[in-house]
């Protein structure tokens, strides 16, 4: 059996299954005749239950933090509550119930009780015990976490979605692949695959409805084919396939410290985007000449106020001492809100979130948020080529606004005798379609350019990119969007300033050739594509690019234009 | 007491407060020592309930048709249902309770019933039953409704908001003015005010908590302000200001049958933006030249299953024929999705629902739908000078896929010998970012354009206008918006194809200079703004509006846009 979705992560990956599906356990209330031993039963289970919280936790530390930890530390104390735990016991005994009938009635109780206070810190302790009384009850079902632990070799997983959070607790090692009901090719756990070369397939439907534990999957993340119980013949054919993919990593490995430069002596810079300082080491691993994105949403995200100054300072400071004084680090400014939010910001539910509230917008109104985090880049910036980068722009007021705040920072750090880079390059990102058609006034006053697609696509073409019933129109090589493209490189060119991309166009073998053609300074994408862009640009002729750009601006459809880069391009250079 | 909020319909209305406002009972439970007295309340304000339903019910026939009043029929019949009525009085006997807490506890169940059955019908039945036990509560409890009736003189509705069908339900000499909560100048009920030509302020943010039931209120739908209990010498002021702006109005009318031509003899045609035949008699009455912007949703909202062609044909026909033959009547497809939904389509809900399923993707991806439609368009159009216009298309595809679909409609009237007009022309609106940036390729194989501003704009600036966190950004006069605008009109002329517009926009006195200078050809707006724009375009010359045109081109903020139309043409006129 086979499900056809889409390639989100390159790559062959081969394993037992292992399903991310919440079981639910149905209580049935009974009468029990030995209550000793129903209590002794119950006392066993919240007692196993607060090992394995121990073990979860102590892992959250060694990889998460701290303060990650710290909502397993709440549930353990939940399970030690004589309050709670001694009420389940009294129910048992006084009623002679059951275990999961007491439980589950007590439970009720407290949640009610909780819910129904006025009190966000309550309001969370109920959520606490929903989630802890969900796995005592499990247990005493008999139903047994299967951890990644107890498997000899990695596993594909298999979900419906995995969350970020999901995807961040994953540990490398004992995950081969991937393989999700739903999500695109630019969905969050389709990022994190790729940041973390895991191959991976989305938006296979019904993948996980049909799959059963430990069922032999094979994930083939370059066509984006997922087998279930293959032959044993294809199995070897997979494995054939999977030494072809890994031998031609282990040629591009070999570019890792070569230049992005074209045949005819172009040289362009092939960079990474990041989440965050570990995704840094990633891509220092795979040759990018720097980071073209450094998305700083992870040091807000997952925790219950906002991240201190010093803090974020930590942050960059690591990252920029990764790699070399000239390489350049790009600092994203705070672009939360959308699809992205943070609960202890308590931002209003929004009808349309893409076109909310959000990124410069937020932080032109919350300046003390905006402030601290300029700060801590502007410190940063003496320890690195740190560049700074506003999102959302979509206008010359907002762009103007923006740079006054930083004046200011600039103004406070200078009279504290704090010292940062005072030539640090400021830039913006085009993503909205007005900033691509008033590029050219924009880049009068900022040092570059760096083309968002991601959301450039979507507004420009009026298209959810997660909306599976208007993804048809998410089509980055769409004419409109190419032109939005090609205005905004020559604007900044006519201006002397510089122009990058760092949508997930930049990486996609198809788009370097057009974009080359068109003048396109940097290519920022993720860590695992750089190599194979650094590839192709060296085999590419720039001038003989330009020709191919000024071809394709003329074409009426995105059908046509990739068809005529790969035949009259990619093909002639295999 | 003043609020300050959005003027959304021009005029001065005055009045007293009648409040839209949900009344809550709070049913206490006690004991009744005379149940026959108890159950004789009961029916008593059961029968005053069903009195109170037939009247609405004879109204909304009158108004809105038989279908609309089906849904008060069905309301009658669960106050003559003997098993639900009966079960109540049998509770005052048996319990000996009040009817409030008896009638309360029988919905309760009645509606648990109903809305665990897995059946949309039985769900809707629990809607009504819950609607209809709240009039009969609130009678119990001695509150009355206030009607409209009641009154002798108009009354200013002040309300949080109103819904589409509120207003839809509105008798014109009623009520004089309106005032909400929320809103701005775009929203439904503002369209809905200028259409009805009823002054309204939206957007007071908490006028309904500040005013109770008959406090005396001024609507100043001018200036946006709204006074509660003005003295006798404001009154008096704004009586005097009613007057000038009545005789304003009385000028304008002079001009009814006057071409919109300006002082150096270029004709344009300002027409009207409508909803249904309703306002079509507006617009005619307000001298419009046609209509540009024929919206076809109410013939699919407020029901509950699709419209047959031979309704959609009578409806356009009925338009149709209000005009001479020479004046273009511009039917647009259905736009249906994004805020406007329809119920029985069942659309999935959407996380961005403006940037989603809609339109003229739904009726590509619905051809049953959208075929009908065509249909009787193309029936119609025998009857006037009708066009047909498809919103949101985003690529030359869709446009291609939309004509191919056409062309097969009119195959099929071809072939059972069904008369339409065969050079119908077919054009289709702007109104999102990629069609604006190649509109030099769609020109080719259309016959008009026709700018949807409302939309464009939002799409543009990545902003939902809906959305007040980010509503600064719904900016008309944004350089990168008039940049799109001029493409879009010098793409047409290019083709030797007219170019129109049918946003918000054609009809703001500041724009019309600047679309003037830039050659729009068809301005089409509000009725009510419809004899303002033929005056001010005849006080203006086209070849100086072109020059004014370019030099806002080059301007970098809205603020210098407006400041400099005003100054430099609008003051000089006055």
């Amino acid at each position: 059996m086979e499900w056809r979705g889409i390639a989100a992560s390159s790559g062959i990956a081969m394993g037992p299954a292992f399903l991310l599906k919440e079981e639910k356990v149905d209580v049935q209330r009974y009468e029990v005749n030995d209550i000793e031993q129903e209590v002794k039963r119950f006392e066993e289970k919240v007692k196993q239950s607060i090992s394995e919280l121990e073990a979860i936790q102590q892992k959250a530390k060694e990889k998460l933090g701290e303060k990650e930890a710290q909502i397993f530390a709440a549930h353990i104390l939940v399970l030690q509550d004589p309050e709670y735990i001694g009420a389940v016991k009294e129910k048992i005994q006084t009623e002679s119930i059951n275990a999961e009938a007491a439980l589950k009635e007590i439970t009720d109780q407290f949640i009610t009780i909780f819910e129904s206070m006025d009190n966000e810190y309550m309001r969370e302790r109920a959520a606490d015990i929903r989630d802890v009384s969900s796995r005592v009850l499990k247990r005493l079902a008999g139903i047994e976490e299967k951890s990644l632990e107890d498997f000899n070799e990695p596993v594909v997983l298999v979900a419906h979605d995995l969350t970020p959070s999901d995807t961040a607790q994953l540990d490398r090692d004992k995950v081969a692949g991937f393989a999700t009901n739903i999500g695109g090719r630019t969905s969050h756990s389709a990022i994190m695959a790729r940041s973390m070369e895991i191959p991976a397939v989305v938006g296979l439907k019904n993948i996980l409805e049909g799959v059963e534990a430990l069922d032999y999957l094979i994930v083939d993340g370059i066509e984006g084919v997922v087998y279930k119980n293959p032959t044993s013949t294809m199995i070897e054919q997979y494995a054939i396939k999977k030494k072809a993919y890994e031998a031609e990593l282990a040629e591009l490995a070999k570019l890792k410290a070569e230049p992005s430069i074209t045949k005819d002596g172009h040289r362009v810079e092939v960079v990474a985007n990041i989440g965050n300082p570990n995704d840094a080491k990633v891509a220092v691993a795979n040759g990018a000449e720097g980071i073209g994105l450094f998305r700083t949403e992870f040091l807000y995200m997952g925790r219950t106020d906002l991240p201190s100054e010093e803090e974020q300072f930590e942050a960059y400071k690591q990252v920029a001492e990764m790699f070399a004084k000239e390489n350049p680090i790009v600092i994203r400014s705070l672009d939360i809100g959308g699809d992205k939010e943070l609960p202890y910001l308590d931002l209003p539910k929004e009808m349309n979130p893409f076109l909310g509230y959000r990124a410069i917008r937020l932080c032109l109104d919350r300046t003390d948020i905006f402030k601290t985090q300029l700060r801590a880049i502007l410190r940063a910036s003496v320890y690195g080529n740190i560049k700074l980068m506003y999102p959302m722009i979509a206008s010359l007021q907002e762009l103007r606004e923006a740079n006054k705040i930083l004046a200011e920072v600039k103004q406070e750090l200078d009279q504290q005798n704090i010292p940062y880079n005072k030539e640090m390059e400021v830039g913006m990102m085009i993503e909205i379609p007005a900033a691509a058609v008033i590029a050219d006034q924009l880049a009068k006053e900022v040092d570059f350019f760096s083309i968002g697609t991601n959301d450039l696509i979507q507004y420009t073409m009026a298209a959810d990119r997660m909306n599976e019933r208007v993804s048809y129109l998410y089509q980055p090589f769409n004419p409109a969007v190419l032109r939005l493209i090609n205005m905004v490189i020559q604007a900044a060119h006519k201006e002397g300033k510089w122009a990058g991309m760092c949508g997930e166009m930049a990486g996609t073998i198809p788009a370097i050739p057009i974009l080359l053609g068109m003048g396109l300074d940097e290519f920022s994408m993720s860590a695992s594509s750089v190599l194979k862009a650094r590839s192709l640009i060296r085999k590419l002729n720039a001038a003989e690019m330009k020709l191919v750009a000024e071809k394709v601006l003329q074409m009426e459809t995105a059908e046509e234009i990739v068809q005529y880069v790969e035949q009259e391009v990619l093909e002639k250079i295999k």
